[in-house]
């Protein structure tokens, strides 16, 4: 690890230190927290049989939490293995997903960032595809006020299988998230960050219905849509605790 | 309370008096209706983790019940707060909704109205972006004739969070919406008013079909779209109460 | 009854003999199809709350079954009342829908029509709105090949509360609908009519489900959407057999 | 069966004797994996009363298995019959689908083809209407990009009833296909061929995706909307396995 890893490492261990005045959960509680998100995105539709949720070790900032490979959907707390921040397994087992460098790269980058998700979230695909900028039509996409930019692999890497399967590729994407709470991938989806596992979730839920909203008044009215205002945007930072309340209430049993 | 609401008051429960020949229901049976009715719009998708329906007390009309801070579909009898029509708690306990003053100021503004449902209802968001006045596409959709305004905060706040959270900012809505069965707010959702709680959530459920009808029919003919006419539109009054029956019946046990 | 229904009834009994070479079904097993195809119609969306759908007694034909008033997905079979076509009760108790007499008098008008369902079919209301003819985009919809024409009923009545709620209403809809399969209701439903209880079924659901295929492709291309071609729409008539046995096996228990 | 069938099907025999290294499934378990797929393409909504899907079968090259006539959520192992490459039975029972030459017809063409799909498939239907060609909006859709022809059944045999229900009418359609793993059918629906009866169900599934991805990147932006480039989608190959796993998880019991 270089020296500006360790440093990153080093000040999210502080930050991690810091929100922890409350007694850190186990690690049990934290897989279990990790299976009822993955469990989530698949019932709300925001991944399918493919697409990934991560969450930091809170313990070890240079570690994260991340399923071995397989449908969000059936993803238990045995199936979950520890990466170190280059996306090699420290603990766990089982065939890794090829995309993990999208969350070890963004780890490694972001030492704000808590969770990450990666979705083939179907709303968003054709604003980029239609290089239609994404903008916060309510409070509750908000953070889509800091601006979600487009990352293109073929202006990283020329001619591709389009996924983010190598470090240079999670490093390009990285670059282009920026200090952004979420990119959308060109042809592909899009990844989602947070400084919480339950943020995280709801900010990938609501970036889709965000894009519906706006896609529905586009049609109404092609041009003169009112989005909220970059200030508005800024003040109305969402918790969203009610909804993972609410979707865990929806999981299947 | 200033001279105003008390006289708002006392025709509020005089008009409740009114209506209630049959004995009135006890205030459980009232907290059980509340709770389904909760549970309806969630299951209904016309809200989501956030949202909340509020009812006026039938035995004083200066109290409204309403949750306490949570989820609409896993509220519970115990959740329900009374709260006077400066809402402030009356009874009850648990932290309260930041924006039950759209319940309290229109309350206090309209004592036609006995129940208030304020949802961040997709369908419409794009109307009030786009600056389309809602129309009444059908019967069901009938009280739409009566005008559907459009609050927007910022001409009564500046720079906000978007949330109706004060006072001032309960009045400034009661101010747009009238005598009106609905508004709609910019950014944000809406607000629908009713004379009896099971068509309040009727209204709600069907402002959205109506807005999703009118956006369906402006995407086959830009201009030209033919509309209830405004008497009809007044003639085609509707109780929905087989709609509550239908609704209900679909709850999860 | 005039001497013009006496006629029309006779030519339905002489219609329904013939085609009942096989044992006629008792009437429990009439009533227990008629409750299914309630069922149907409320799981897969085609009706809400409200909407009704009748079925002519095959050893009367101056007899129709339809629900007492009440939400489509709670009808038992305790609830099926039997009407003469003027749509006075024959037998069974219970306040009727305001709106029966849409079926009395198309099973008056069109001896060859065996059921009858009426709709707030959300998909074709738009059309209306439009004022856009439907056209038979598949063959599952080929029925529409025949023309589904429009009926107004501010045309027929002047202001009114938009609802078929008497005999001479009942007629004019009647007189709109011809010799035609379906007929939409300018901002209100449809009414869809066939000579089974299953194809009618079928029909109100395909009606939908073809004026979706049209406005989309009609976003994809605002002119020169290629349709069946009439002789085409003639030739490609459907059971629908096997959507009844799919749809049943869907039901909640 | 002439000499060109013949070859065709000796060299299916030789392609399926190659990949079939691990032990051949038992019968049993192919009609199992049959039935599953039916169950998943009604479940996810790729088919409803009406579709079929077939499977050659691994240990005779001439001959296919699918279900006797039914809707596809209902089938079960006891309805797979055998069928030899004209679609005649060659063991089980029951009336069969009246379109299963497609399947027979592709077999022959496409020694490469072990699994076809037919489906009523909504998404795709309004792009056939509109002449609209599909293209691959994501890497899901990957196969996309070898191209989706169009099959308009009147330019083989004028009008008809647009079922493919006769030998010739299959060979038709076949043509049209070509070496293409998916051809639309104008007026009906799509056929979808796979060399696993895992991969044709989600490519399937993808074909329906992938077309809305595209009708909405289109309403966001009339012309000059980005999908993958031919070599991306060349580069871009799916198992999609950890869909067949997903589905199969949501499957009602």
């Amino acid at each position: 690890m270089g020296i500006r890893a360790t440093v990153v490492a080093v000040l999210a261990a502080a930050a991690s230190l810091q929100s922890q005045a409350p007694a850190a959960p186990t690690r049990q509680a934290l897989f279990d927290d990790l299976v009822i998100a993955n469990r989530i995105l698949a019932n709300e539709g925001v991944v399918d049989g493919y697409g990934h949720v991560s969450l930091r070790n809170p313990a070890n900032a240079n570690r994260y939490f991340l399923a071995r490979a397989g449908a969000p959907a059936l993803v238990t707390a045995a199936d979950i293995v520890e990466y170190d921040l280059d996306s090699n397994p420290a603990s766990g087992s089982g065939a890794g997903y090829m995309e993990r460098f999208i969350h070890g790269e963004i780890y490694k980058a972001r030492p704000d960032v808590t969770a990450v998700v990666h979705c083939h979230c179907l709303d968003v695909i054709p604003f980029a595809a239609a290089n239609v900028p994404l903008r916060p039509m309510y409070h509750m996409g908000y953070f889509i006020g800091e601006g979600v930019p487009v990352f293109d692999i073929r202006a990283a890497a020329g001619i591709t299988d389009m996924l983010v399967s190598t470090p240079a590729l999670g490093q390009a994407l990285a670059r282009t998230l920026g200090r952004r709470p979420a990119a959308l991938m060109r042809g592909h989806g899009a990844v989602v960050v947070a400084d919480s596992l339950h943020v995280v979730v709801a900010k990938a839920y609501y970036l889709n219905v965000n894009a519906r909203l706006q896609a529905q008044a586009m049609q109404l009215r092609a041009n003169g849509v009112t989005s909220l205002d970059p200030e508005e945007a800024k003040k109305a930072v969402q918790t969203y605790e009610r909804s993972w309340e609410f979707w865990k209430s929806r999981l299947p049993r």
